[in-house]
């Protein structure tokens, strides 16, 4: 792990001990697997969703066990969908990582996936705490329900609600259950909780709108993928719908929406250039500021403290990220 | 569900519950997955396991309610790893009917099977007993890891140890799981739990080496594979581990252990013919009743009553079985 951002500094020793537990054998794991799971680990990104459950739980005075139980078990599962992710899409590298089905056969990938989720899923039945086991196990649905629909997406529908149904599905609920597991574990009400499902799942959203954002605007180095990748495969992300909506005349669209434009056709190119350069990229970032500001409105509620300072400087992080 | 076994008489009205529970929709539930499921679970053989859990459940006065969903539960996690073992093994049907990767992409077998977990780790969540849904998350490590073990298999190393763990993994960790969790619910002692988590675990194996044995002298159209499918994969079962202590000196087994014989090769033919009109079928047969026996030991520290019964059934069922 290099380049934390820096509002990790206040739990840079939870994250260590995050790490240390999404990594510890357990009883049943199969040695064969070891490497293969240290790769997926060690691959692992800025560990954002982990953070967010230390933040919100440090914030509440959770006990710190189970607090980190959570955050890796969060974490291991984030992991695992991606494995099962990258295999579907035939992705060979993740941030310019290779990725695990770029070097271990199917099989072995999916397997790996499945241990990934069983590691995550006895994590989640560590902590002990019944509303949060379950949440844990209700956003896995989710998770995979959203999945589900992405690989069977008609790219002729599609609208602002299919669009926010599927990015909470993605990646709002598993951010929500990482603030709202944290409040679970927590000495605090139900109104705290619901508020932390909130913020999470706000900042979650935006996390996944600049997501799509970057997938028009970012370095295809840094992406590991080609610019527009999401809109190749039919999939409509918020900059496309913006503009979709402002140019529902213009003949690249129509042949789009009418599933006329297909991949190997180079006009594809003229779209996914004309998003990038419009102003629906602009707007997208508004509306995942928007989605961040409501998630500070709520921080507000709460005592000022370095935890919720952190949490408000994730949470400017993730609209202002540029990979 | 056709011609179950008279043992289910008493608990035919729960298994129809439990039927409904695995089928019910979630929230997240993509709907486009539905028929896959609805396939899966429909293609679900003798529901075995969930019986176990019923069975051992009434005995001991379980919550009636807890218990079908933990019953449910166990079932569907063994559907879960099916879906994925079959597209592992590229298996096109499974007791003769077309396996769900026979019908659908790769990538929707992968989610699909993805998704009965999650379905399963929900219903586990919601039995409220963190013993249970702790022994059922390691159970899926278990299982996985006996599968990672199984892929990876090295066919010139393996001895009786070897083949206990492994058919543990596969198939006696589920059935302790069912038996163990319905303790678990139960108003009941540690020295109960404990007991039938060993009930469950001998006739599990015992499950297990019946079905290992039916691989060599079952019907191929029953089977819906060929013969000897296991040594064709150069997985070593009992009646081959048998066979080949009693004869190794023998050129065939000399050549199959030095990894010299593969799967095109003619003389596997010979071999697998060799063992299943061998004394080895008999041995094993013995191994799964001694597991059998012990389990009925155990059962009978317990009152006579019709589950316990019930139980002994079942367990003769499983040794005696012809597919």
């Amino acid at each position: 792990m290099s380049s934390l951002p820096h509002f990790t500094a206040l739990i840079e020793d939870d994250i260590q001990s995050v790490e240390a537990l999404m990594r510890a054998p357990m009883t049943g794991d199969p040695p064969e697997m070891r490497s293969a799971l240290e790769l997926v680990i060690a691959a692992g990104g800025k560990r954002i969703r982990p953070s967010v459950s230390l933040l919100v739980g440090s914030m509440l005075n959770a006990p710190r066990e189970r607090l980190i139980t959570m955050a890796a078990a969060i974490e291991l599962l984030h992991n695992a969908t991606l494995v099962h992710d990258d295999l579907i899409d035939g992705a060979l590298l993740r941030r310019g990582i290779p990725t695990l089905n770029a070097k271990w056969t199917p099989a072995a990938t999916v397997l790996a996936g499945d241990l990934l989720f069983a590691r995550a899923a006895k994590l989640a039945a560590d902590t002990e705490s019944i509303p949060a086991i379950k949440m844990f196990s209700e956003t896995l649905i989710r998770i995979v329900g959203g999945e589900v629909e992405q690989l069977l997406i008609n790219r002729t529908i599609h609208n602002r609600a299919d669009y926010d149904r599927r990015i909470y599905a993605k990646t709002g609920s598993l951010f929500e259950t990482a603030a709202c597991t944290a409040a679970m574990i927590s000495p605090v009400n139900e109104d705290t909780i619901q508020n932390m499902a909130a913020f999470g799942r706000a900042i979650g959203m935006a996390f996944q709108i600049i997501d799509d954002i970057l997938d028009f605007t970012a370095d295809e180095n840094t992406l590991g993928k080609p610019i527009g990748s999401d809109l190749r495969q039919g999939l409509v992300t918020l900059p496309a719908l913006l503009y979709f909506e402002e140019n529902a005349e213009n003949q690249l669209v129509k042949a789009f929406l009418s599933n006329n434009l297909h991949t190997e056709n180079p006009e594809i190119e003229t779209l996914i250039s004309a998003i990038r350069s419009s102003i629906a990229i602009a707007a997208a970032h508004q509306e995942a500021h928007k989605l961040v500001n409501y998630g500070m409105d709520i921080l507000k509620r709460y005592p000022a403290s370095p935890h919720r300072q952190a949490l408000e400087e994730l949470s400017h992080y993730i609209v202002d990220r540029t990979f």
